[in-house]
């Protein structure tokens, strides 16, 4: 990693050797504070938070560079929740979410960059992407879409893509929120039982969680392949959700410190300007 | 309007009558709540709040139709601080921001809402302009970039546009944030001299300060001819900070309150559905 990365549960994925199935979805290691873990860590996430958007404010004054974050998850895995309490309290003028859905006719009749690339955020922006790029090279793979061969090229793709992009002031991060099999199950039947949750229930979904084992290879390929200290995958342990949030805003206040945006300098003197 | 007006300072642009001049940017007359009225109007506030960021959700489940929120104002006038404190707790997910600057050479290459038109909220989401196609009929006109004539069409041709977006399923809400001239000197001479605000400072504000009476007429002239029940113009008391994001708050609030959004009928029995 190009930068200190914080102790959290979440793990960098480093080089071909990492397993998926050797992280703990319930894993909140670091973060046991004490008897009740969530309470105790509550504080900690206030400051993250509140340091979180000044270092947003600081970015966008500096409007030089921007920050990507990529997320990725099997179905129910927390993506919405977990934007939602890592942007809290960030002015929303600085930051837009992306969200990738199934690509339409025109969108396949192109390259599977081409409808991304117009997303990546503007200079002094916080880019989020709720899906992405990476369903490229898991859901077309589950599915028998693509080859093994055109999959390994899609590798290549992606990381001259994102190498492309941090060489142009754009720090890419990249967060799956790791959930078990029976987490999601959990997750889908609390759809399921509760009328005002009912709507995000998709019958599709059983179909996909039908090919778990399937997904998880596919995943834990990409990220073999597409991690770098440039362009980093780290896997969350999100089966509990405050630990999820905690981890992920911690490791993007770290590369927000680390990439230190300040204010431009001025090219006048404040002091000599008269206001009539 | 279309919707029950809650008691805010704010003024609804009814007709030609309307004078700008009229409205007081220091009233805050309905917010009167005790001896020190901003520490009384926050609990009102977080209220708003909680039950804004709901409606968001429920509108993002119906994923029918959508909120635009468009807002203009001299410049300091606080339109980023009023988009942060309006969103505050509001999925960002659910939010998109289009910040329209100094058109391009291809953009000027085309008509007025080329540009804009690619920017309207996604069913489901809430879309905020911070500015918009109103700068074509009011920077424009105090710099003679355009005659009456042209500009009248545009009237014509934004009030038509508005129109389809509404017929369409978009809300449309326009705020004009109001501060006195006297106001906007004592910001711009705080951004001098607090080195942290400074870089906030752009020495043509001073330029376009010069035409202050004018910018009033062509806003005035503006939402004269462009507020309908449909696409109404609020204009916004906005020299108390607080009161200004107070009102905003409760009419966007009172509005999707009238839009009543609901989450959509499932078309299975949550009852025979069974997770593996």
């Amino acid at each position: 990693m190009n930068f200190k990365t914080p102790k959290t549960p979440a793990v960098y994925v480093k080089d071909k050797s990492f397993r998926l199935a050797a992280v703990d979805p319930d894993d909140i290691t670091p973060f046991k504070y004490g008897p009740d873990d969530k309470q105790e860590a509550s504080p900690r996430l206030l400051v993250l938070r509140k340091r979180l958007s000044e270092l947003q404010e600081l970015l966008y004054a500096e409007h030089t560079r921007s920050l990507l974050i990529v997320l990725q998850a099997m179905d129910t895995g927390g993506k919405d929740g977990a934007i939602g309490n890592l942007l809290t309290g960030v002015n929303p003028a600085g930051v837009r979410v992306a969200s990738f859905k199934a690509p339409s006719v025109t969108e396949l009749n192109h390259d599977f960059l081409w409808r991304v690339h117009p997303q990546v955020p503007e200079k002094g922006h916080i880019g989020v992407f709720n899906r992405s790029h990476y369903e490229d090279v898991v859901i077309t793979r589950v599915h028998g879409l693509i080859d093994e061969r055109t999959c390994k090229q899609r590798y290549r793709d992606i990381n001259n893509f994102e190498e492309m992009l941090t060489n142009n002031g754009t720090t890419v991060l990249k967060f799956f929120l790791h959930i078990s099999k029976e987490e999601q199950a959990e997750r889908l039947q609390a759809r399921l039982d509760d009328p005002s949750k009912t709507w995000k229930f998709d019958p599709n979904d059983l179909k996909e969680r039908a090919h778990w084992a399937e997904y998880q290879q596919a995943y834990e390929e990409a990220f073999q392949h597409c991690s770098s200290g440039d362009a980093p995958w780290f896997v969350i342990p999100a089966n509990q959700k405050w630990a999820r949030d905690l981890a992920i805003t911690e490791i993007v206040v770290a590369a927000l410190e680390d990439m230190n945006p300040k204010p431009p300098k001025v090219k006048f003197d404040p002091k000599k300007i008269v206001i009539e």
